[in-house]
């Protein structure tokens, strides 16, 4: 019998109730599952990062636990979290909801759309805008969900250029790693999406010095995480010219307050943290399927490595 | 020797004279190419519909026109012209520039972007989209442009139905065509896009009673023509809900007069006809190509069918 106890919390079980039930029955496991179980005997926790379970340190026979969401720094540093942790990747719902945003927001800006969607001059002004082959993006993050959203943009004709801390090679995108190739991926991005985590090694990774090595009047799109931008740079960034416009989907603090001064620049397009999100049928096969390799003694996909914080 | 003469007027030859030579060149064919030229003389002339040439009479030796836009709908009823007549078809420039835009807009549209574009109460409500594959799509007219923008958002994940007037296939897109056709594309779409060519069997298209057929709260993108729909009846359609938004590149008359309503009105998006442009060095290299294959005994490319009207 594997047991596993959904510790997301009560709002998300009456969402993956039957979605896990009904990917569980289908990996052929005999399960139990439910929001309450005897610390010492359960296998699997399903976890966000909001639960209320932080102290790990009853469940003694753990065998993993799985993030729903691709975040995972609100649980990384947890000492009493030993068993293996697995992130969500989601290709069918939260890769496929990422793509969709960030390829729309990267064509509103080549585009240029806002000066037709705000014109209150009505004004007639047919500047046709460059070719998708005339405007470099850089991504800066090559996990799944940069790797996903480059290789759509490159689909699309942009020139894409890819950072990651490690090296990494992706079809059709010419990556640099480390901090040299970061200086490099910044010099010719009219464009830049971050898809980084959040990690102590990404903290400020747009600082002042990095958003002054950009191209002027490069635009910024941020659905990755609020903490990889330093939040007065930018706002210095985008008064001063530098930055002609930044669209931000993750803040420092969620809801944005209301006295941020983000929301009221002219210059910023706040979203609500909705560039994806995790689906809850696909999310629900994606955890099945990897208790079900553990169950089966395979090695389990997406492990978060501790030390890296991803 | 092959006289070619430049017809589209001054403005246009300024740009096009040395992408026009550079390509011509690169043919080897022997050739005179300029904006006068003794009509008798002329073997082909590159042409745009706002020309002053209008009699094409004199030109008694002429083997085609060669139009530099997509848009034929001003020269196909010209009486004086009898030699063949062909269309730009510019998949380097006309056509990727048409994908990007129609992705861009149905994305935006997709994404619900504006409420975050124009956010005036600072409002955060993060209600995450549905992916792309709950939310059909419906191309109007299949030909180059609109299969090149049907497979990018077929790509996307978007389910895309097809129409055109007589029966066609396209990879990934369901297809329907003729009268009985018209009402399945419409019946299932929650974004139509309108790529067919304004011919008289295309004026009106979307009418007051094929508007009614679409699902309730439906998005219209028209980068194609502006007489494919019934003006009044949009603006009924908007005002009713029925049609939640519409995003109108093309007009009966452009620019759009100051006092047409669409300007003010709160559900349409008007661009100034940019969706889309013939790129100088791309559709040089076409029509070249084109002189060239006339010159060498082969078919010409993108023939207009006169009786069709594109």
């Amino acid at each position: 019998m594997t047991n596993i106890l959904f510790a997301a919390g009560p709002e998300l079980w009456a969402d993956y109730e039957t979605p896990l039930r009904r990917a569980l029955d289908a990996t052929g496991l005999d399960y139990t599952l439910g929001c309450d179980a005897a610390p010492e005997t359960v296998d699997y926790i399903v976890y966000a990062p909001g639960s209320k379970l932080q102290d790990f340190a009853p469940y003694t026979r753990l065998k993993a636990v799985m993030n729903l969401w691709a975040g995972v720094e609100k649980i990384t540093g947890n000492p009493t979290l030993t068993a293996p942790l697995t992130r969500m990747v989601d290709d069918e719902g939260l890769t496929q909801g990422m793509v969709e945003y960030v390829t729309g927001h990267v064509l509103r800006h080549h585009l240029g759309m806002d000066a037709h969607i705000v014109n209150p001059e009505h004004a007639w002004e047919p500047n046709v805008p460059p070719l998708s082959r005339e405007r470099p993006v850089t991504v800066l993050g090559l996990g799944a969900l940069g790797q996903a959203c480059a290789g759509m943009l490159a689909h699309l004709g942009f020139p894409v250029t890819g950072w990651s801390r490690t090296e990494k090679q992706v079809e059709r995108v010419t990556c640099f790693h480390g901090d040299d190739g970061l200086s490099r991926a910044l010099a010719d991005a009219q464009i830049v999406v971050l898809l980084l985590p959040d990690t102590p090694a990404t903290r400020n990774l747009l600082d002042a010095d990095r958003l002054a090595r950009l191209p002027w009047g490069a635009v910024i799109v941020n659905p990755g995480r609020g903490p990889l931008i330093d939040d007065d740079a930018l706002l210095a960034a985008l008064d001063a010219g530098q930055i002609a416009h930044a669209t931000l989907d993750t803040f420092r603090t969620e809801p944005l307050p209301a006295d941020h001064p983000f929301w009221a620049h002219p210059k910023v397009t706040v979203t609500p943290h909705i560039a994806s999100e995790t689906r809850v049928d696909s999310a629900a096969r994606v955890i099945a399927a990897n208790i079900r390799r553990g169950e089966d003694g395979e090695p389990l996909l997406h492990l978060v490595d501790r030390d890296a914080g991803y």
